[in-house]
């Protein structure tokens, strides 16, 4: 077997703002060998995550930066393609955190066997992966949806929160979602059968918006920030649910924008909720046996948006932080 | 018995601001005879009760507002004068929403029987009233303390925040109360066992309030809002929670100010809830026979801040809502 070159971006400097390819650039590297209890793999899709942008930034409160030099870590899915580990053989589908790279080395550590007859390589990063984890422990532990309640979800055609709201209807709730454009709207009700979507974008948000929660928010799952949320905010019920899981119209910036008055926390009783994934890893069969049932039952989907070869993730990760991009960012590798 | 005059404290027209003797005015009126099922009350004490500014601005989302003319409310003690009621009696002594007069009629309904011999007056008002409730039940439900945790509590020399750190202490947290001016500082080290005291009047107050939760704040018990609340916000810990049960320091600006930024909710993994007591009577009796216990081994008091007469209600009122108070604030009736 003759030595591969291996592909991966690292970031070479911190970007202000949305990163370019001044700062997340292409380097060949040799594809490393497996030792004794690690395999290797060969990866087919890249998932990108908006989280990579706030390490981009370096050290925060919301975990340690990468280091300038360093590759861009991310889920990735892919095939075996040598093993010295007992449990994953060659030809094995799995999905690791394998990062921004063409092939990775794993010694099995939270590394997920897939069967390809079951869920494809694009549903095993996307319906199956973080973003949907990160859903169904957002929404389950930190909204408590009931039968008959009203749920909103920002960014909702994206892969957080197309998820959130789909198990939101599998679970009762009156589902509206908050997207940018038409046609994203028209996904969300005509394709996944939300109550009701809003466009952001249009000139009558908020008040569409109200239209479309007449009752008040009882669940407002909230992946955006910025002036999504605070029209968001303005329609909570008595006794409502806020499960902050991501700002990314805030990831950008780099001051730290002020919150919403706190008075309707007092005034209407709400209880506001952040969390992390990595806290609720351990949630993940539980979730995959779900989402498998749903899944099959045509209940639980997810769209991709796919840009094709690793050249194409700098771009498409600036696409998906501007919110250009429509359902799970993905980068496709072709291996020829 | 000859007909006795009472006399009230009515709303005549709604502060902007603090509020003063052209918005609360006193009214002398015929004391009210019991009908069958009724008894009647002579005051003697009413508690001040910083709520009652929100009603007097009118109806908000914190509630209904007190109309034009209307007497304002507030819980009271006193002692049944004359009775028609079977479980009442002439000497009785009770705890009611009576209002700001010096005489009123009650129902029994919401009214609780007080044993002179084991509680005061004062007490029955202060400790085992509303503001200990509220104390018990945010600390407990919202609050969650573990033992060894930190408890950071703003307006902690107040009638809420001396309890809420002395249950704290009860429970084993670690606690730091914020207070205006070096005398309540030492109330709270010397007298009620606070951990640390921290003076929100001195110039070096954010130092001051780190240096003082060198571990981070884990149950931070908010009861006044503004700068102060700002200060805590920074010092969150992971998974820390943020009761709201009140915004003294905002009631009086006709604007609602922006909250801190949500990013430390995420970052952090943090919870912030807000409740209001009229949600949680049923926990009354569960408090104060804990609160009972408490008392008679020394280990929960309050400090009462008393001014005589019912035409010194109003100036205490503001006293109270501008700080300026020192312990509960408590109107007594003289009744000669």
């Amino acid at each position: 077997m003759p030595a591969v070159e291996n592909h991966q971006i690292v970031l070479a400097s911190r970007p202000c703002g949305l990163p370019d390819a001044s700062h997340l650039q292409l380097r060949a590297t040799p594809a490393p060998e497996p030792r004794e209890g690690q395999f290797h793999i060969r990866h087919s899709y890249i998932g990108l995550s908006p989280s990579a942008r706030i390490r981009m930034g370096g050290d925060s409160a919301y975990g340690a930066g990468i280091a300038l030099g360093e590759m861009v870590p991310g889920q990735t899915v892919g095939i075996v393609s040598r093993s010295r580990h007992p449990q994953f053989r060659e030809g094995d589908t799995v999905v690791t955190n394998g990062g921004w790279q063409e092939y990775s080395l794993s010694s099995g550590k939270s590394a997920l066997l897939i069967d390809p007859a079951e869920v494809s390589h694009q549903d095993a990063l996307g319906v199956l992966g973080t973003s949907g984890l990160t859903a169904f422990v957002g929404l389950t532990t930190y909204g408590r949806p009931a039968s008959g309640e009203t749920l909103l979800v920002s960014a909702a055609s994206g892969s957080v929160g197309s998820i959130v709201g789909q198990i939101g209807l599998r679970l009762g709730c009156r589902v509206v979602g908050i997207t940018g454009g038409p046609e994203k709207c028209a996904y969300l009700t005509q394709t996944l059968g939300f109550h009701a979507a809003v466009d952001h974008r249009a000139g009558d948000f908020t008040t569409a918006l109200a239209a479309a929660c007449p009752g008040g928010v009882d669940i407002y799952f909230e992946n955006v920030g910025g002036t999504v949320r605070d029209a968001a905010w303005s329609l909570m019920a008595d006794f409502g649910r806020v499960v902050l899981c991501g700002m990314i119209a805030e990831y950008n910036d780099m001051t730290s924008s002020n919150g919403p008055s706190w008075f309707p926390i007092l005034s209407k009783r709400l209880v506001v909720s952040g969390f992390l994934l990595r806290d609720h890893l351990d949630r993940a069969q539980e979730y995959q046996a779900r989402a498998m049932e749903w899944i099959s039952q045509g209940q639980l989907r997810m769209r991709y948006d796919i840009s094709d070869g690793l050249a194409t993730a700098p771009a498409a990760f600036a696409r998906m932080l501007a919110g250009s991009n429509f359902g799970k960012s993905l980068v496709r590798l072709a291996h020829d």
